[in-house]
């Protein structure tokens, strides 16, 4: 999640304490791997890859290494094979006459090629170029072991002497990554599909999930590295369909219930280190995702005890929630929405989403009332007359039986606002049909939209229309066009028109594996296999 | 010392571990003290100070430092008062939103205020980039007590954050230099001198000996760190006058005794970490200088019979230096110098040095034939037969009677033949007194010299010949435009005629803090003061 800065720095929290043990009880044990780098590379251009750029091997071996002398501004970059989270270390010593001057070093971690090529003193962004994953190192004896402390997210590692003497070089040896991940390989289930290009589509979604999958369910383990309620949701969805880490997802949501305002809303992230802080931005449906997260629990877990009285003790913030969301409801149903509390549905800011925010509304009121019917609760008549409302509002006043799409603010029709209506089921499934047929003739193809968040929910709009084919095609567009670059876990942004913006200005701050693109693990389970 | 770099990297040495087993029980304790910044200053323009820069209290207090919260770009400047050689820590805490980013910071130490001025990105010098004393850091976790683990010798150090993010700021206070130095000072004994300027030049000398005291004499503490013998036949002298650390020098000798070539040659420097290595860089008064700094050492402290056997322990290494230049002296009694080998005298290669060469064998040879009367040498007529023939050589060949010089390759009068011929005593009080008038007359001033090491060989030749006021007219003239340019210690390279010069192209990887600058020190106390 990016793109906009909410500062609420006077915003009061509580930290419930109860449930924050419990946070800290469901605690992963991270698992660790040794990798060691398969190949030396050079970055070389390709134009049918990210930003022109991907590697090939240079003829240097990996296994004559430590061969290598490097003098100053002489580099070697080393290939992991895949993508990994976790820390570097390799053997340092040096060759020729003694050691007269420290040696002086530079690390890119990259995930992709583009982040070798670029140069982070170019970069001049919004967003904090302390996010670029490269350091500078001074080394005053060798040999040593340099075990670099800060985890990072990469495939690739550029290692580049920015200065010895003349008189030695560097030579370095026994490179290995310790990878860190809470996603549990042994649980993992194998699938096999017969469509070689989704069976890819799948795996590389299984990757992406397992490197953001820590110490909690991190959005991005290159970049933002923390708990967001949009990508936990997808995530959550996710995990179920293949680690079925449940005490994870019962972390997160203790973590986001233990640390409300003082009025009881939900923050759209929350830090864990050093301690559990959560962030001061807010976002309407985020903060309604943690009703969605807690029923999706349930309808994967019903069966456990625990479950149930996970879902009979969050249940009151839960209900906080939608309380809060409903106070924006006017008289006759309609969402009316607030800039200091926007609706995301995607980073794009330059289509109406006010439609989209009464589908949202709708698709979790539903979630919440089987909650509410689960605990018993004595008020769920009431939001089931909420619920009457709102729909009734979009059935009558939000859709066009005409054009047979639902509008939005000044006449508009867009894509966002067929998809969390159809999601929401506030129309008949024949409807829903019709309408995501509608979608697809009249405003596809999908345009300016760079988010895989966004892609998922017109996928699984799709699927819910039971337009099984088109959903599968724009899967299979959109995620495969991904690894068709280069991908080896799904990025953050794309926009397949574009394939090279960054909304960041430079890619060298883009995120490449980042939770919320995981998707198709979720989506080819639940309507492709099971 | 720096300039030319030899690679003589097939070179074989001997460890002799008796002898590096002294050395180790001689290493000494360091000395730490805590030093906290005064105050809070900006680097502005001053055309009387060194490259046209000093510093400025900016109206932040030190008292408020916590109060600074610093964004992206943003900076200040503790200055420590003075210099010092030592680790920074600093407390470091977020104001504002949550940190949702790596803090990034740079570290800049500077010994001068122009090195902040400098950018390490636009240096391309031949020495290596490496010296400059720059870090940067990524910082995860806030608070955070960052103790910068390498030793810089510093008195400011500029603290900038590269970034933040647009929601925090980053605080620092608590900002403390633990300082390093073998050199005790309760030993030292005041000294106190009429005149306010030698006063000045004498404890700047004090305070530079003082910061390159370390585990060994370095040179710099900033830059080479490391334990040259030219340096420390220098340094010894100094100390003898001052802290009088007699271990440090015995530490010292026996780490280049210790680690000679095969054939038995001292190499000019050594290095002690992180294990004892001799350098492959040999200089021809260099290894002479083996013996100079021993006879020294017993002129020092005759009366001690651990001294008297530490000459008689390393009499057969020093004869060996001897014997090996002995072979360079033709049978007229001429010095034959070898580039491979050379004499040194300067950085500067502009000039002939081979009578400065003949000077400084006549110097060191009349030193061990001393050594050879205390340890009782059956083969000491030999040396003085070769001493003989070699001032003989000098007398009748390299002096012109009509011009009162030495005169050196291809009929060339420099101040070094002078300098050299005189410290040698080769000719008599009178004709050296005659001497140096004629080179202040004909020779002086002093140009294109750069290293307060060939300046103070020329005033240690004038007060030997004695001409007192001249000696502490030139003495006043170049440290004290040291101190005048902003001299918290004294400097590897100065150049009163182009004071901005520096040897590397920038002056970011100058040495502020040189050993062979802090000589003041012994020439006041032995020709001013006893």
């Amino acid at each position: 999640m990016a793109f906009t800065f909410q500062i609420n720095n006077d915003v009061k929290f509580r930290h419930d304490e109860v449930l924050l043990a419990k946070a800290e009880a469901n605690r992963p044990e991270i698992q660790h791997l040794k990798v060691e780098p398969g190949r030396i590379v050079d970055v070389v251009e390709d134009s049918t890859k990210l930003n022109g750029y991907w590697v090939a091997e240079n003829g240097k071996q990996i296994e004559k290494l430590k061969e290598y002398g490097l003098r100053r501004d002489e580099s070697l970059i080393l290939d992991f094979g895949d993508h990994y989270v976790g820390r570097f270390q390799v053997d340092i010593d040096s060759v020729g006459s003694p050691m007269d001057a420290p040696l002086m070093l530079r690390f890119k971690f990259a995930e992709m090629p583009v982040e070798l090529v670029q140069e982070s003193s170019e970069y001049n962004g919004w967003l904090s170029k302390s996010w670029i994953q490269e350091e500078i190192v001074h080394i005053d004896e060798l040999p040593v072991t340099l075990a670099i402390p800060r985890r990072y997210s990469f495939r690739y590692v550029e290692i580049k002497v920015l200065d010895t003497s003349p008189k030695w070089q560097a030579v370095f040896s026994s490179p290995v990554l310790t990878t860190e991940s809470s996603a549990d390989m042994t649980k993992l289930s194998k699938v096999t599909l017969a469509d070689e290009q989704l069976q890819k589509i799948y795996d590389v979604g299984v990757k992406t999930l397992a490197d953001c999958m820590q110490d909690v369910f991190e959005d991005g383990p290159k970049r933002d590295r923390r708990l967001w309620l949009g990508d936990l949701r997808l995530q959550a969805l996710a995990n179920y369909a293949t680690f079925d880490n449940v005490d994870l997802v019962k972390r997160c949501l203790y973590l986001f219930a233990g640390m409300t305002t003082e009025e009881g809303k939900i923050s759209a992230n929350v830090f864990v280190k050093p301690q559990n802080v959560p962030d001061d931005t807010f976002l309407f449906e985020y903060s309604l995702f943690f009703i969605s997260t807690l029923s999706d629990l349930y309808k994967a877990h019903s069966d456990q005890m625990l479950i149930q009285e996970l879902v009979r003790e969050l249940y009151p913030v839960a209900k906080t929630q939608m309380d809060l969301t409903l106070t924006m409801i006017d008289e006759n149903g309609k969402l009316i929405t607030d800039e200091n509390y926007p609706v995301f549905v995607d980073w794009s800011n330059d289509f109406n989403k006010d439609t989209a925010g009464q589908g949202e509304i709708i698709y979790v009121l539903k979630q919440f009332i089987a909650l509410a019917t689960i605990v018993g609760d004595e008020q769920r008549e009431k939001y089931e007359e909420k619920l009457t409302l709102i729909s009734n509002y979009a059935r009558e006043q939000l859709f066009n039986r005409e054009q047979m799409l639902f509008v939005t603010g000044d006449n508009e029709y867009n894509i966002a606002s067929q998809v969390w209506m159809v999601l929401s089921h506030v129309m008949t499934d024949k409807e829903n049909n019709a309408i995501m047929m509608q979608t697809v003739k009249e405003l596809f193809p999908v345009k300016d939209i760079a988010t895989p968040y966004m892609y998922h929910h017109i996928v699984e709009a799709l699927f819910e229309a039971d337009l099984y084919k088109e959903a599968v095609e724009l899967m299979k567009y959109y995620w495969g066009m991904m690894i068709d670059l280069g991908a080896d876990t799904y990025w953050e942004a794309f926009d397949p028109d574009q394939p090279d913006y960054s909304p960041y200005g430079m890619s060298i701050v883009n995120s490449y594996c980042h939770a919320w693109s995981c998707t198709p693990v979720y989506l080819i389970r639940k309507y492709l296999l099971d």
